[in-house]
């Protein structure tokens, strides 16, 4: 690939740009002890998915994620000894998604690629959510792409093609990054570049994921520093 | 008013944060010196709140700003004796809003502001538009709102309450800062709270405005800065 073409990186946040498992662990074990949060954040992710689907397939109309959290957070509570919280106690819970910590090659990664390129968010989490945890974390966007924008969850094609759209520019001088092979794949099939990033704690170190390299993809790199250097940033 | 209530500053952006007038002025005076720059600029942006209203009426379907500005720009050319200029030389000029200059007092009163506040575009440019701005200018935005998001032009509520949702917000812990009156009068009919900037020479020197004080406001500032130190930032 010839990097100097693609003007635009568009990065999944959960997962590739910011710890949710470690995040949510360290707060639910700070505020509820007597809970297994590592099972806990698993189940409340295990439920979005599925939430997503129900959107995607017309079940749901157009519902933000933060509406899909509260949904999926509502139905686990009682399986963990919480149903008696109260409602502001769940909806500060709810937010806990707003405030996840970086990874700690984030910041300085993206500020560094953003010397060179255009640096937008593009997750499925909404508007809101996203300018929220990147002002708390320090994440330096140029914009705050949202699946909320184009009223579609990734991997819709309207996703991809829409950060294009948005620049103007042709899908391969877009680079889609992330953690994700499926969201990748879902990004070439419209034609943008993408660039896969090794995350192998991203459901915590207790529970390592394969990030071995898979075919297709224009870079394989261990972190944001590493597609950094890759990009001569 | 209670300025800590306040959490969104929305900030209209032609005129309130960047000098259209003198930007183009100065560019087109460059590029094409036979012609009569401060005319030309202001034939191009009076043809702005008619092309506009074609959408809002549904006689155009939605189109985006760079496309409105285009036919605009397209109708004008001939009558100062460039109807000659090409694709490539006509695409060039039309960005010319994306490259905009700010105020003097834009990018270090905006980064005063946002310490305390989240601070977001909410202009009738596209998206693409406001983010290839900002990164040129230094515009510290934590989000880029624009009508392409709410798919209406100001002043329709859908814009103005459409901040509001975004951040879950009622509307009057958001502010409208613009230096157009009608643009916080509809922000005002929906709840917001609005500050006006004094942008005297917003069309040229030769074309002073008045920026004399009008009923409603909450604040009156005579720059960014001066909202800065009225908001205590």
């Amino acid at each position: 690939m010839q990097p100097n073409d693609v003007q635009v990186l568009a990065f999944d946040i959960f997962g590739t740009v910011v710890d949710w498992h470690g995040s949510i662990v360290r707060e639910v074990g700070a505020l509820y002890p007597q809970v297994d949060a590592d099972a806990f954040v698993l189940a409340w992710r295990a439920g979005y998915q599925p939430a997503m689907q129900r959107v995607r397939s017309g079940e749901l109309g157009w519902t933000l994620i933060d509406d899909l959290h509260r949904m999926v957070l509502d139905e686990i509570l009682p399986r963990f000894g919480l149903a008696q919280l109260g409602e502001d106690e769940r909806r500060h819970l709810n937010r806990v998604w707003h405030r996840l910590d970086p990874w700690p090659d984030s910041v300085q990664g993206l500020t560094r690629l953003k010397r060179r390129y255009t640096i937008t968010s593009l997750s499925n989490g909404n508007i809101g959510l996203l300018t929220n945890m990147a002002k708390r974390a320090g994440l330096p966007w140029d914009c705050v792409l949202s699946a909320e924008v184009f009223r579609a969850y990734k991997p819709d094609p309207a996703t991809y093609l829409g950060v294009a759209r948005v620049f103007g520019l042709p899908p391969q001088q877009v680079m889609l990054v992330a953690a994700h092979h499926e969201d990748l794949e879902g990004a070439r099939a419209c034609g943008l570049r993408t660039a896969y990033i090794e995350r192998p704690h991203e459901f915590g170190a207790a529970h390592p994921k394969d990030v071995s390299p898979q075919p297709g993809n224009d870079l394989h790199c261990a972190s944001l520093m590493a597609l950094a250097d890759r990009l001569g940033c």
